[in-house]
């Protein structure tokens, strides 16, 4: 299995993927855009894509991959992962006078508090993935990078301090986009997204009832302002069971006329690898 | 009135507070928690603070404040204003040059394509306000700012470029938060914020059926992360109706129960100033 992720090595979306197939071809790309391209373009059989942190919240780039109407992809699988991240650089800094600190806008926005105390004259600079900042943190001396422990052995730069989250339970929730259905497993979900016409937000009572009459317990529930107008959202939502089962087939069903645009994104197995 | 508003003179956040009560006296801190917080010290009678942007959604800051178990403050009005961003700085320059932009991280983000094509080598650089990057701007040759044409006049700005957001109907919804509550007016609206036990977001569906058993529309509904575990979130919702009125109190008082924590955020006037 050829499967795509946010590269370099040394990514977190890596260690999600290792997690998932751990004998995959595994193909870098930049971005989580290119990666679903890659699997769009058969040079992928499957992509990995973060899709929400605990602390910062939704990953904006894999759910607009998700709302695209023109989207053939499935989702196949559910990773999550205990993110711990780790202040690293070249050896013997002065983590008083470093001006830079590299990293994943979300993974400075996670670190942000603690950052200020290791490092307070350190500016936080923009990278395309943590592994890319570290990589750019061990070629630039004098200067810091936000990342993961194996990205730093992978680069020979030093760890200053593990585990800098500003919060604990720092988790996050990768998906796995793949051409084909995944069949059922019998302890599945399925994820949907759907839009409301703008004027009727109230509406969103009559798309859920179907569920909940059914007893279809429904594990998350979040929406996302389309940017388009104040006021119109993307609904995602969570079911437990997969499409497959008739219950579940039934309210998709039944809930399809109250929404504007409802799209069935996948079935796949709950997670269950990291359950305390 | 002393009202209290994300500053220096030229925000958006000043057009909608003289939108708002064009006599007060105009109190310009530097964020809207200083906005807040000066109302709770008694040293502003209200506070101005954006709320949703239609192309980057929620402002987190704000949210943050209204999500407080403490707040003793109420909405007391919401303003709607449309966003008009400008391209300015000193006369003169080479905008294929530019090397630094400045701006509020919003209006960057909002006008990002665009900018790349006017100013593809400047790297955006975040201003704690469009107001605040503009005077940066005029101050430090060579470089650009995104804000508001009155904002350009204030500090003798050039104006390079008119409405350069990258989708039309941007706007900005603000709200002013008091420490009174609004009296109904006949035409109000009820914003809420709500939280429910992280294993159940399946009965978000009982929190909605009383208003929509009583055919009370709900304007918005939006879900925002908490922050603190994976698929827990603040549900914020705006209904028609005040919280005086019997029907809007009875479906309030009949859903607090399916919730873990509801907050009455407060009831104001429906916006319908700017309506097209």
């Amino acid at each position: 299995m050829r499967l795509a992720f946010l590269g370099p090595a040394g990514t977190y979306t890596e260690a999600a993927a290792l997690e998932y197939a751990p004998d995959a071809e595994l193909i870098p790309v930049r971005t989580f855009t290119a990666a679903a391209q890659a699997v769009e373009d058969g040079e992928a059989d499957a992509a990995v894509c973060a899709i929400e942190n605990a602390l910062e919240g939704p990953v904006a780039e894999t759910l607009a991959i998700l709302v695209r109407e023109d989207l053939t992809l499935q989702i196949n699988a559910e990773i999550v992962l205990a993110i711990r991240h780790a202040l690293v650089g070249a050896p013997g800094l002065d983590l008083t006078q470093v001006q830079v600190v590299y990293s994943h806008p979300q993974a400075l926005a996670q670190c942000r508090r603690r950052l200020s105390e290791l490092a307070p004259s350190a500016r936080p600079v923009a990278a395309l993935s943590t592994s890319a900042a570290i990589e750019a943190a061990a070629n630039e001396p004098g200067t810091l990078a936000v990342g993961n422990r194996r990205a730093a052995d992978l680069y020979s730069a030093y760890c200053y301090e593990e585990d800098i989250s500003d919060l604990p339970n720092n988790q996050t929730r990768f998906i796995v986009l793949a051409a084909a259905e995944q069949q059922p497993t019998g302890d599945d979900k399925t994820s949907l997204v759907f839009t409301m016409a703008h004027d009727r937000p109230g509406s969103l009572v009559e798309v859920l009832q179907p569920f909940a009459q059914r007893s279809i317990n429904m594990t998350k529930i979040e929406s996302r302002p389309t940017g388009q107008q104040l006021g119109t959202y993307y609904f995602f939502a969570d079911v437990q069971g997969h499409q497959q089962e008739p219950d579940v087939a039934e309210a998709i069903a039944e809930a399809r006329p109250h929404t504007q645009w409802l799209h069935v994104l996948g079935s796949y197995p709950r997670w269950t690898g990291n359950d305390a």
